[in-house]
């Protein structure tokens, strides 16, 4: 029997290798972070690489029929690709990660190993949970991720709370996937550089329950269309994630113990969240903010945002935190609104970045912007 | 602006689809429960599908270099593909919802909708928890996951335990994924079919601390080799879990309220830790079993089964409960197993099903062990 066992597993896996692997592992991230790819597919014409969502690289062909491309030196980060096989979008064979944004799933990598504030290291870790609740303004019950630091069962300490919220076409569970967040937060927590906290990630499409997949609708394909998409249903019933997480955690319950933050659209949602609860919120951060609702929707939400905003600041605000791309196509609204923020708040700042309106800046102004917070 | 968002997003869609969709939405299961695979591949000379693990069937091309094929129909369950373009492994690019079984990756979709307990329906659901715990007796921090009833968060009531095992190449995510455990529970819980319980699911390989690219090994292929491989290590620390559990949780702390199964090497965690520890487990379910130890490995654990069953079954074990395909290549050795129950259990139940050593019969047996304990 014990033979029979070992032998069934030494079977499983050779049956996968030979009719899947090409002998060699796929991504290799080499010694001076150059990464070779490499796809065995001798009855192809052409197998081309994506990086991220960039150009399409050429791979070449050995008398075997493996092909492989190495790039250029790449910095430390979290990479997404697929390969490309005669036009046919593929992921690789040789990598069991991968990565879902919105409805693209490519594989991932990261280039930088325990520098990196991404990866998991060898610290003490949070505790991840997927939580139900029920959201009353909304008539349904609804899920949330929330992070809590390692620690957080082990005593009765009560701890600060950072409301970090997805853009458009994202869901509960982007920041903890594209975001990394449970890794960033472990890693800034464990070197001392952020302070333990509670971050609780909604989902801020209110048609929906819960992430693609995760709710009765089935095996959906995720979409950036929503029935209610950035028309104040979010903001106005918010306050049923904020009851949820003070009732359940032990939280800090006043202004100076609050935080939010978003990207995107979840900039937007922070934006007026904080504005229209200018006493709750000590710390905000727009990270890619969509500033203006669009266009046609009415909201009370949405209006007087001048006085709002005077009034938030007004009532103490400790942190008013804006970062964009320079190359973002939400760049020239963020400048105006620094106008507004000029003219408003006593102080603020603003994190002008490279880059445009991706998951490679967001991931950067999370690790930025948590450290500030609660301090 | 507001109409730069709308236009970004309508480009970053149509922009993927010209890439890479046929048009169709594929998997498509149609209403008599045959399904339709689709995929775009105007270059390809052969396209063939794969069905969970079984042979490849050939798609049909059409004048657009679409390819399909229909299945005949399918029973109501859980079923994975992938698609094979030009002798290279391609997952669906329409379908965004993948599962992994140790280094393998496929789609995945469902047949049956509402009528099946492994998918998502309109009921409460319990939350789950990705929780890292000091385990004193292995010298480092693990985790493992945890499902808590729906409710649980709304009283002071105490629920039953079931731990729950995972078999050989599998980690603490793999009945959450593979076996759906959490929507089977929130179903079984909500039709009355079983008693709100908490699940327990750690990870069973003593030598890693969490799931493959959950920790510090960064991305890892996954394996089924371990170092640590039943050989007692998992048995011999398994207090440190239920302690922590015990002591984080509101749990019924009696032989009562305690139940512990698994498939394959996790049935056999499940029988040698439940012999050891005569007193504790009320309910036993052993899902393909292994049921010898490995050949030349010494443990104490391994010891004087029979006089260990005999004293587990005087302390009032109230279900033990045997599982196996007629296929499985462990099916000789649980017949030899249950001819020494016969001999020294009160009472067992056995239960023969089709099929083999396969995560179809795990999700079943798990749908059948379920309902009868803490009764």
């Amino acid at each position: 029997m014990a033979g029979a066992l070992a032998s069934m597993m030494v079977l499983a896996m050779s049956g996968q290798q030979a009719l899947w692997g090409g002998g060699k592992s796929s991504p290799q991230v080499n010694d001076d972070n150059t990464v070779t790819f490499s796809i065995k597919a001798p009855m192809a014409q052409r197998v081309e690489v994506q990086l991220d969502y960039g150009v399409l690289w050429p791979l070449e062909r050995d008398t075997a029929g493996v092909w492989t491309y190495t790039t250029g030196t790449l910095a430390p980060d979290l990479y997404l690709y697929n390969f490309v096989v005669d036009g046919v979008k593929t992921l690789d064979p040789s990598n069991v990660y991968t990565m879902r944004d919105v409805a693209t799933v490519k594989n991932m990598f990261f280039v930088g190993g325990q520098e990196l504030l991404y990866q998991a290291q060898d610290v003490p870790h949070g505790q991840v949970s997927a939580v139900w609740y029920d959201s009353p303004r909304v008539g349904k019950s609804r899920r949330m991720m929330v992070y809590t630091p390692a620690g957080y069962d082990q005593g009765n300490q009560r701890y600060p709370v950072l409301y970090l919220l997805h853009g458009s076409g994202g869901d509960e569970t982007a920041w903890l996937h594209q975001g990394q967040a449970a890794q960033v937060l472990d890693n800034l927590i464990a070197s001392g550089q952020a302070v333990p906290m509670i971050v609780v990630m909604p989902n801020g499409n209110v048609d929906e329950q819960a992430a693609p997949g995760s709710d009765q609708r089935g095996l959906v394909t995720p979409t950036f269309q929503h029935k209610q998409w950035m028309e104040g249903s979010f903001e106005s019933t918010f306050a049923d994630i904020m009851e949820y997480v003070e009732r359940h955690y032990r939280t800090i319950n006043k202004q100076s113990g609050r935080a939010i933050a978003g990207l995107s659209m979840g900039g937007f949602h922070s934006l007026y969240i904080s504005a229209n609860q200018p006493k709750d919120f000590g710390y905000v951060g727009l990270f890619s903010a969509a500033i203006r609702p669009m266009r046609g929707v009415q909201s009370p939400i949405y209006d007087n945002l001048e006085q709002k905003l005077a009034e938030q600041f007004r009532q103490g605000n400790k942190l008013y935190w804006v970062a964009i791309g320079k190359d973002d196509f939400l760049y020239q609204a963020n400048k105006e609104f620094l106008a507004l923020l000029a003219r408003l708040a006593p102080r603020y700042t603003y994190v002008e970045s490279t880059g445009g309106h991706e998951w490679r800046n967001w991931r950067i102004y999370l690790t930025q912007f948590v450290p500030l917070l609660f301090k």
